[in-house]
């Protein structure tokens, strides 16, 4: 329950993060509503199609939507006043990640996928929303260019195997491993951290 | 019958619409008549993936290959011709809009799907073969930024099931429905209709 | 068993081309990463995902993640070298080429579709991947605009099935069919062959 209400909150982190991009391209009411739509849903809906979990998630559970539309109506009316959120946004991303990827993981256990792929499903399940509106845009993936911000749920994923193996309990493994990620991500921004681009220098 | 010559007729308009696209982008012939392709049959392999009807709707009616095929030809050969065309081409494209929006509809009952993402189906079925071309053509999709297009597939759909809700018969709902969806339409371009872009002025 | 290694030896040589597109985008190395994988199994997950073959083929074989890792860790090293290797990595890519079509052509077959539905799956096989690198680059697929790469994996699906018709035993038939398409593939670059853009001219 506690998990669910986590979800939905970074559900709307999301789609608001949605709302702020489509709006610096001029889109229309619709334009901006999709936007918010496949960033906050995206990247469950990709790892739901490759897994052949149909229909996807938000057809079967119409509070995404919900959440979804409120985190869009919110956005706009608030539009101009978005700045001085940018923390309290920040935050909600961030749990969006570690909870993002935690249900990433768990949807490919559930189907009896090998660690690895796990890891990618979690991965890409808290950062493919954000490379579809990205390329929904029309510009380059930000998550391909700057911060750590996937490396933290890949490391997040590591984590969780490490202490599944360990025989961690489900419900200290996953307050840990979305903790990782949380904190991790925080101290990323805080301190700057981000890996070296790789042009052909 | 009648319903899928429309579909046909529907479908011919929108992989001229992609080739008149791909044209202007100066693709070779194969580019061209992917483009055409994913124009018209994009939003319902997208909406058939989501649902997890597969193999996908093409794949299983070669008519749509065909009608593809010809209007890709028949493009091709008159693409120095179709601007006089264009009256037609936009009466043809409108009953595909329609036409789509009631596929889309349908599919999304059949697997018992809610209202508001049958709705959702019926959008995506029309509007998003049109998103799909202006992807992979490099630039933000026109139904983002322009025109009432998307929002006239959504008030048909809301149209569709409060006819519904009073027992219309199956014959006259989908009647209705589309000729809601043809007529909006055509006023809207008649009478200059649009959403206001939502910048952050 | 040699089918298997050609197939891995083609997967590397997609893998090493999307390293060099993404490096001239200045990605970080998760980027690079993901463009790497997409180019080297987007197609065939695309094909995957529209016949409903799921969870797709990468997420069953992990000896695709772990080549198209080796393919990126190589290409990463000797990234300032692989100038000096552009015509084995040409070669390596021609033998992907021919090797993806048939296992798009097979795929096709397995669920019973038509031959010009397994002939567009083969291609989509082979040319995909670099379309899905192309749109993530935020560039237009190079396919649609140069050279005869997806006319060649349409010629060497006619072929197949030609043969098919002759009642040609399959291993001379899989031999007979990369072999078109490599052989085509290598004169094409050789010769300059190219189809004409489709301009309004």
């Amino acid at each position: 329950m506690f998990f669910y209400l986590l979800d939905i909150l970074g559900t709307m982190a999301f789609a608001i993060s949605g709302v702020l991009t489509a709006l610096n391209k001029k889109m229309d009411p619709f334009g901006v509503f999709v936007i918010a739509f496949v960033t906050a849903v995206g990247g469950g809906t990709l790892r739901d199609v490759l897994i052949g979990r149909t229909p996807v998630g938000w057809m079967q559970d119409l509070n995404y939507v919900y959440v979804i539309t409120a985190g869009f109506v919110l956005a706009i009316i608030f539009r101009k006043k978005l700045d001085k959120l940018r923390t309290s946004l920040f935050f909600f991303d961030t749990i969006g990640l570690g909870v993002f990827t935690l249900i990433g993981l768990e949807k490919g256990m559930d189907v009896n996928l090998h660690p690895v792929i796990c890891i990618a499903l979690g991965t890409m399940t808290a950062c493919f929303g954000g490379v579809t509106r990205d390329i929904l845009c029309n510009q380059i993936p930000v998550v391909f260019r700057r911060e750590i911000y996937a490396t933290i749920c890949i490391l997040g994923g590591g984590v969780f195997f490490l202490l599944k193996a360990l025989d961690v309990s489900n419900g200290l493994l996953y307050i840990l491993t979305s903790g990782v990620i949380i904190i991790v991500r925080l101290m990323a921004v805080m301190f700057k951290w981000s890996l070296p681009s790789l042009g052909k220098n």
